[in-house]
């Protein structure tokens, strides 16, 4: 049987990587793209590189019939993702690739995001999209809010040992090093190739990266209290990858040893020998994330590496594996594919 | 029916592409994977990227049961390659990537590379593996010789053209922009990060490349008598890619109405609209070629500019795509992922 | 004697590197820096790889006292840099970096940039900046027109063949690979990263460049008949430099000679061994521009290949240079630091 | 007065970087230039964007006459440097950028480099050479230990700090990002640019890294008791820099005005204003360091992040720094250019 879906938000990087992926989907077809300032142009034309596919004209949303759709994938900006959810059939299956429905607390939402939330109701309704943590809840969902890029790395090194109490939760330290592709394909100055491709650095220091919303959430509910980490995410100059680096205190023994029984069944995550730590040219197109634990010479503390693509796992490839799950497909068909390197 | 293969020289960037595309594909399994240097060691360990996938461990080849395997994919230096292949028993199928067998003309081979042909019959034998232009040969071949990836792109744009007659065979120019993995995993200065990422030369400059073989082999082929051509490759910072940047005489139109009808029916052949230029980075980890046709201001000259991956499309996608034929497999079996962007 | 100097236009990439070089220089002071939309700003906040420096803070023309200043750099867009100029004293030294007196004749100028030239007077006044070539009319120039970065870089490969008339000069042909910096700050989609990153292709294909309107004019004029040159731009992922490839028809060892002694003095100007061809990463940050001339196999072709910094001595490093000769400083001054390599 | 210099080691990266600073040094002359292995070659041969300048020839160690020689830069790697050294005249200035004598106990540098140290007494007499902290003692030494590239980065950001007693000493982390410069300009396969330049990863995690020595050394030294720090380099696609991310526990005021006192009349290094963050791609080519302080969300954290350019300030740019105190020059003469972006 053969699953049609929409994709909103299509002339993105998120949107053109679920083109890609779900093009190696046997049981999906795409029926219908959105993009409303590119409304009428052809796929080929906004991204060559799908040029050889036959693809659905792009259209404006209120121009989709969506009573033949199964699943719709929603890649807008976030407060565009909940107003146009808002307004969309309510027996829709919905997997959100924006911020809009991933914090459970409306609070909390309007202090990360700066608005007011303005579908409280589906934000109830709505499941956190780590699909290797809340798999039972998605495949019976409606609304599956896909996860942050960097909330999905940090969290793949760090929410079993959090919910072990295998390490110290008042002393947790996340250093990422994100590639240009997860601030998409905006405009801005920072992002040019003059600018980047020749240096990197530190921003949102101190605590002020929207993604804490997200890992104050899932690490409190999983300790049963309050834990705030430190994170401080650093822009490389690539265009795909994740690279979390967690200093924790704990056993690396004890920690690799909880890793492994969490994921002995999943797979997508790839745990490394203990001393081997992972890089981001290895996951790069894939929707694998690979981990590694390392023992420093002081002792009681540990090193966990995390590396995934931020747009396959840490996004588009996400979302395809909760419509898998949701739309009673294998949870890895069109996913397997090997990262590509060189 | 599933056909076993084995990959030689898997240790290197086309052989791990070969198990990359294989694993993609429903009909073929890897038996066997050698590197002599490397032997006994996981695909894994050397190539961190794979290790998801349950594979052979690297052997020698002479470890090797062929009995089993339907067909063997070469991945060998030149020079080595001739000299395993006449090893190996006379009724398997080969696909060999190397330069050993693209040159019908013995001569030729030791002008080019430097040492006599060890393997004179089985040179006989071989068919040159350019799909779209020997598909016929391929499919009852035994021993298919892959083609240089720069002979492949500037075959590519001009093959039609020399055939049809409609430019002058005197005057053409093909300028090459080649991404950095076509030269290999190679231990050389000038393939280190921090010698080439900043900047791009010309080499081989004046007629100099060995891949002007196979230009003269195929061009003086089918236009019935000598044709030489102009053709300098640059090395640019990228690792997926090459450019072909090709000066012509003729008419625009007429060039691009022969392309036209030359790739009418084929599946990895795209020609752009008249005046539309292709990118390296809208076919990287494809098996797509991108062709391009633009009229000059100075009347009567032309502009054909091509672009494919150097990997796949230009050398491992290429062995698969003939593999494929000479397996009774359909020809895009495993080869239509869409490319890597961004 | 110390002269002090304006710099208008100081928040692109050339306004900045006029800063770093001057900055180098013991005879020239800064002493205003304009920028409409950021006037107020510090340079440091504009760029902070000036922060270093004591600089005026950005302020508007019109509040710029020009009383005081020896000479002016104009770094602003085309057009706009015509307005500005003509608003400015008339005894005013100036050095011009946009496109706007560089053609002689308006109409030529209307053809390539799509406006009326609004300033005619001027530009019959203004010399053409290559340095190398028209040094006497520069030194005592009031207003000069730097080149075009590209016009540059073939002009330094082919001007001196071209005025001996060593080549054939109805087959030339122009292969340029350029850096993206040329293209400037602008926020653009196919300037960002993770665009271009990872590929490269030919724009303004056919003869659409505006460069060409020099080619043509400085061709035709050393040459005493009209000349029109093949020119196809390409896009390469670096940051800084410009690669001619020039196939010309004529004997390399003639074109060599005749390169070796229009160059024997120029202290910017390396002329490779025979044989030899030049990087852009080796020039990099420098004022220099290299040059290599080979044979081709095919008799009677000859390949040239130019390389420079399209920021410096395609640009700004240019407009030093010529600063110097207007202000009677060595030519040199300021100008002779080594390129950054790797 | 002139000053007559050798390098040893010039066919390397620091050995290129000394010449291209001391070119812009007006009373310093490179009378000697060795490489064992290129010896007879001229530096253009080696590094072709030095071609313009007039230098003496690569020779060999033992055919230098040091007698002319007023300073002696050794470039030279570890274990070769001590014994070279060991073999120079006794009255010989030497500032030497390996490894070999930056380690006061002998043990230590045992323990780290695997090797015993066979110029004991040589060591003790060296001077550690961060010319910020060492200022008087490197006047009036004979032989000055260059520090490590990420030492040296660590140090600028955290000695003041250590000094001062404002932050735990028992909690510092040290992520470091660095370029593959820093890994010089050997043939090892993972720094190949097919290889490196998608890609990111940690190495020598878990306390491995030999600059480790140093830090505990300076630390411990200024603290007056052990400290011992953790410490993560990562190696990222970029030719030049080090970012410093530093996790401290503290007060960022009390923090950002230490160094605000450390460093007021420092030439070379800039502290923004507090809550900026610094970026290698504004320090690039040249030998300032840009430090930033950022206080974190949760209480009592600071985050101070430090960049520099490795081969600059923190190797050959150092060197020349501290030539200049030894020769009686001005510590900053050749120094002062600014950083090359973009």
């Amino acid at each position: 049987m053969t699953h049609k879906v929409a994709i909103l938000g299509a002339s993105g990087y998120t949107g053109a990587e679920l083109v890609r992926l779900i093009a190696q989907h046997p049981n999906i077809d795409i029926a219908a793209l959105s993009a409303e300032r590119k409304a009428g142009m052809t796929m080929a034309e906004v991204f060559q590189h799908l040029r050889h596919m036959d693809l659905p004209r792009l259209c404006k949303i209120n121009e989709i019939d969506f009573s033949g759709i199964d699943l719709c994938f929603c890649a807008l900006p976030h407060k565009t993702s909940q107003e146009v959810i808002s307004g969309l059939p309510k027996d829709l299956k919905i997997v959100d690739l924006s911020a809009d429905f991933r914090l459970r607390d409306p609070e909390e939402y309007e202090k990360w995001y700066g608005n007011p939330h303005s579908a409280v109701e589906l934000q109830k309704e709505a499941v956190y999209g780590l699909s290797e943590f809340y798999r039972e809840e998605i495949k019976s969902a409606r609304l599956v809010a896909g996860t942050g890029c960097n909330a999905a790395t940090g969290l793949f090194a760090l929410r079993p040992l959090v919910a072990a109490g295998v390490i110290d939760l008042d002393e947790i330290i996340l250093d990422l090093k994100c590639a240009v592709s997860g601030a998409g394909r905006s405009l801005k100055e920072n992002l040019l190739h003059a600018e980047l491709s020749e240096g990197y650095h530190a921003y949102a220091v101190g605590g002020a990266h929207r993604h804490l919303g997200e890992f104050d959430q899932e690490f409190s509910k999983v300790a049963g209290r309050p834990v705030k980490v430190q994170f401080t995410p650093h822009l490389v100059p690539s265009n795909r990858g994740i690279l979390a680096t967690v200093y924790v205190k704990g056993d690396a023994d004890v920690i690799h040893e909880t890793l492994a029984n969490a994921y002995a069944e999943e797979p997508f995550i790839e745990l490394l020998p203990i001393g081997e730590a992972p890089s981001t040219r290895h996951v790069r197109g894939s929707n694998f994330c690979h981990i590694g634990v390392t023992t420093d010479r002081i002792e009681g503390r540990t090193i966990v590496v995390a590396a995934l693509d931020n747009l396959t796992k840490g996004s588009s490839g996400q979302a395809l594996q909760n419509a898998n799950l949701m739309l009673g497909e294998e949870e890895t068909t069109g996913l397997m594919m090997a990262p590509l390197f060189p």
